[in-house]
């Protein structure tokens, strides 16, 4: 054996790959790398050309930067959509998750980061300009903050109140409160007293 | 939005090619795909080609079936190792498992599986018949079972047991007791029954 654990350069190469995805260590790297030695050789293609592809062909939305395989997505090219209330989240990911809930019928803004000076993002790494343009020229009467509600996401949310807030745009933001199933005893003190003064009428919640 | 949830084709395909690993589920395949998204397109491609390079070009060891980047691994090829005692193994995994122990000096034979109806191996399928013309054409004096110690397991190692026995070599298998750091209360009846049959000498677990 040589002075690597791996019996093969290649193997040990295959394994330091997939080893540095987030959350994959070294030892269920190898469980992957040889489940994927098991597949056909026209499998293990289609496995590693499904990135490639991605990476060199992906687009992203000219209007509201959501990834997409045309110049426009499909929901800012959907007419029966709501073109007035622009719904601003951090990533892809948070679009596909506010799609899910079926309870939102405008577009997006897709800011690709959050403020964050500890990882260096600042606002100008963000898709902020673009928001702003979008408010004036698309004559958006809503915009809706969808933003994590940790330090960074807070931060962010004050950022654009404050960068937006001069055009006038109706600004609001999800509503912090007692997630649903949840028991009140393990809620935090902080979340807690958010959703009493942030309070409901009670025949609201059966719309 | 297509019908789909994924706003895009082309992730849509590498989400599902992520998933197709095991353990993967379709929520921590798009985290995986997203991070490989923001990396450079020469770093997906290093990514993708360990994958398609290791299928490729990929060797087993022609004595061992270890894999391996020569004809013979090195282990095989290593004059200082005893080549009497065969370490008889399921898979490559395993190889590296004993040899990280530093405890085997001897070579390897990798079965490549080890019989199990229910998956539909059979003996046929795995390494035997070379393992046998081994013992005879290389002089084996001592083969180590050295298999999980599950229902296949036991199972592989009875029949290479009937097989083997024949050629008159020695057939040895990993001891089966209390693992190290165990507290007795919880190891099963099977294992500390077993440990008390094959007591061992106190003064030989310090050498």
């Amino acid at each position: 054996m040589n002075d690597s654990e791996y019996p093969s350069k290649l193997l040990e190469n295959a394994v330091a790959q997939i080893a540095t995805l987030p959350g994959v260590g070294r030892k269920s790297a190898l469980r992957l790398v040889l489940n994927l030695l098991r597949r056909s050789e026209a499998e293990v293609l289609q496995f590693s050309n499904a990135f490639i592809q991605l990476k060199q062909e992906v687009k992203y939305c000219a209007k509201c930067h959501n990834i997409s395989d045309t110049e426009l997505c499909n929901i800012c090219s959907d007419s029966r959509r709501d073109n007035t209330v622009l719904c601003v989240v951090e990533n892809i990911r948070d679009v596909m998750s506010v799609e899910a809930t079926h309870q939102f019928k405008g577009l997006y803004h897709v800011l690709g980061g959050i403020i964050s000076p500890m990882d260096g993002v600042s606002p100008s790494d963000l898709n902020i300009d673009s928001l702003q343009q979008r408010i004036v020229t698309e004559g958006i009467k809503e915009i809706i903050i969808a933003l994590s509600t940790t330090m960074e996401g807070d931060t962010t949310a004050y950022y654009l109140y404050r960068r937006l807030n001069p055009t006038g745009v109706k600004i609001t933001t999800i509503a912090r409160g007692i997630a649903i199933g949840d028991e009140l005893q393990y809620a935090d003190e902080l979340t807690l007293g958010r959703s009493i003064l942030d309070r409901i009428p009670f025949d609201s919640i059966n719309k």
